[in-house]
């Protein structure tokens, strides 16, 4: 009998009360799967009296994260504290030093401190593994961690929040305004009392910054995203996409180009035959874009309690077989530093609704600006309201109008838009939506 | 600087060739990767002398793959010969033997013999990867082997032959028939000249028999699935699917049930917003649901030389970092025979199409054949024609009738309907599709 893994575990929340629940009611299964079985004999949390559904009066109390992260008693430590300062940080230092081995589903603290901990984890000869940390139950840090050497990741792109699609999703089928759902969103406990790490883009962007490296062999630096949330998506743009054969995503997009590593977040306009566009929902998806072949997608579900504990289980199901891969897929020292592609030099087709003022003239000038800038329209289409009810209109409220470019640049349409707003013949802000072409 | 691994190559098709130019390309990249250098020293092949598009000037030539398959200067075998019978066969054995470890993308080969030589693999200490015998780049033998342990796993599906869901996509799309379909597919080289393996579900069966076998635990046994091929799928029934919510898929099924792993591929009815539903063309797809969680989904290229060198570049890259998993995801010996669950017992929903003869009484006949076995309809139409030209009908033609039951038994099903074609009131051979709910 191959003796057992000991895990550790801080954080007794729902996911953390999941790995305690599932480890002992697969034992057997697990045991056959790794090789040796794998036991729960400490936990920490802040409360220890809490009813959770689970019986840990059998595990080894300790109250102090750090202390049980270096306990001798474990070999491996489970962070499912959150957050990327202490205890979570100092916990999971304390453990890799002590040369254990850590499962984390921290995206918080590997995106900031990601790559310190990762040469920590070399030196110590502990795996730092963190499935969790990006869409929940997909597979996805192991398939661009282990898979896929053949050929180099030219792009990986992403819906990695489930807040957002959820929102998106019935924004879309229910017309819904952001307002609305948003709400709605709260009530069913799918977005936070305050949302705004979610819908404006920071939770999908440290998600990103972790897929980037472990793709590209860059150094993990959510500081180096374009971040833009879906704050400004209203119904009109749901519906104008639709008419264009796109639905709208909340993407994290990594993507070589020959300026560097372009890392970006925003709403995005995706061609609703694409798999990515089928995800809907608290449902998350990566797709990979790999040389030569066809893209594959990952699907499935992103959070929630179970889902989670299963991506952690798997990570310690790894360190019980005895696998230890570099954390970001190669040693860290050979992480480079990505050369960040600047936004502005963002290539790529862009749907932009302007609000123009009714009068003659408003469509030549808008189209007069683009071509200055070498924008070419794949399509402009004005909404037209139905007739007014006195008869004709003349120069009356301001009207849609829904432009689709052929390939340009950021800065291009950014200068051109500017130039608009200056002749006057707009209402208000434009919306500015990139196109992501499969 | 660690030694390289040195790997035999032996079959060099598109996938072998591929193999050899990918692994000389990116050898930095996976040097990095893997800790370790990655070096193909011998191939072996039918033909010396054939234009490849690669250059095996360098490479030590081994005319007799058996021989190069225990030869002292390789590390890991990879076999792309194919087929289940020597040479492919006794080639594995003699690497597995010299405690080489072993690469393959044969599906035919670990079908028939998965588990002897998994056995083998344990008892010399090799690796036997085989990630490009099903989903060609799809990670999905790894993910199914050595990911999702946290939760058991209680059904697996997926679109595993690029052949019929091609054809099926093209009957949906362009309302061809299946042989228009099957002379383009063939024509484009998506289907051989003879196609039988492919349109008759047989490469299903071999692909899902080696998914159940990781998923479940299971011995690999080809013998105890239910195969039933696409080539009875018309047009007619294509247009009634999309009619009801649903596309026809050939799908491969493993699924846990109180009566054992049923194992079957078929046409089957998926509902149209399922992921697996939206996979066209030649792509593959895997829907795996474990308990307590929303389904995973992994969708990609199933087939095409780069696509499956991927897959094989993985598994060997798997070989360099040192990664022995077992075979099937638990020891050989623990693999259970499967207990077969009889087709006969199946459970599920079900599209009946028949010709029923236009005159009075035969939609009652029906009704009342099906109720005697217990099967409540979901719904029963009868396509009327227009109406014919020289006024009323009056015993006409046979006009089509479309049920969906719900959930009944395959032996209710085929009983009831044996008794309707004893009652005369219906032309041909009814038309029965399983539906599979998401």
């Amino acid at each position: 009998m191959v003796a057992p893994l000991k895990v550790g575990l801080a954080g007794l929340g729902t996911v953390g009360a999941s790995v305690v629940r599932l480890i002992a009611q697969h034992r057997a299964e697990l045991t056959a799967r790794c090789g040796r079985p794998i036991e729960v004999v400490a936990v920490s949390a802040r409360s220890r009296g809490k009813d959770r559904g689970i019986d840990i009066r059998k595990l080894r109390w300790v109250a102090d994260p750090v202390k049980l992260a270096a306990d001798p008693g474990i070999d491996v430590f489970v962070e499912l504290i959150g957050g990327d300062g202490n205890p979570a940080r100092s916990a999971v230092t304390a453990a890799l030093k002590a040369g254990k081995s850590v499962v984390t589903a921290n995206k918080a603290l590997l995106a900031h401190h990601g790559v310190a901990l990762a040469a920590l984890a070399e030196r110590h000869g502990g795996a730092l593994n963190f499935e969790a940390a990006v869409g929940g139950a997909i597979p996805i840090v192991k398939t661009l961690r282990e898979s896929l050497a053949g050929n180099p990741i030219s792009r990986v792109y992403g819906i990695l929040n489930g807040t957002c699609n959820y929102m998106l999703t019935r924004m879309e089928r229910e017309k819904l305004s952001f307002d609305e759902c948003l709400k709605e969103a709260q009530r069913l406990g799918y977005a936070e009392a305050d949302p705004s790490f979610d819908i404006e883009g920071h939770d999908t962007a440290q998600k990103l910054a972790i897929l980037a490296s472990l793709t590209f062999g860059i150094r993990v630096d959510p500081g180096s995203i374009y971040v833009e949330g879906i704050t400004s998506i209203t119904t009109a743009d749901l519906e104008a996409a639709d008419e264009l054969g796109y639905r709208i995503k909340l993407l994290g997009v990594a993507v070589k180009t020959d300026k560097g590593i372009e890392q970006r977040v925003h709403p995005t306009m995706v061609p609703k035959e694409s798999a990515i566009a089928q995800v809907m929902g608290v449902t998350n998806a990566v797709t990979i874009d790999a040389e030569g072949i066809a893209p594959i997608t990952l699907v499935g579900p992103g959070a929630g309690g179970v889902a989670t504990a299963s991506a952690v289980i798997s990570d310690i199901a790894d360190v019980a077989r005895g696998v230890r891969s570099a954390p970001f897929g190669r040693p860290s020292v050979r992480l480079t530093v990505s050369r960040k592609a600047p936004m502005q030099r963002h290539e790529g087709g862009y749907y932009i609704r302007l609000l123009a003022m009714d009068r003659p003239g408003t469509a030549a000038t808008i189209a007069k600006r683009l071509a200055e800038h070498n924008i070419s329209m794949e399509s402009i289409v004005q909404r037209h309201r139905g007739p007014p009810a006195g008869g004709a209109a003349k120069g009356g409220a301001p009207v849609p109008v829904i432009i689709i470019t052929y390939a340009t640049t950021e800065d291009a349409v950014r200068k051109a838009l500017a130039a608009v707003k200056r002749d006057k013949v707009i209402s208000g802000e434009p919306q500015l939506i990139r196109i992501e072409k499969n």
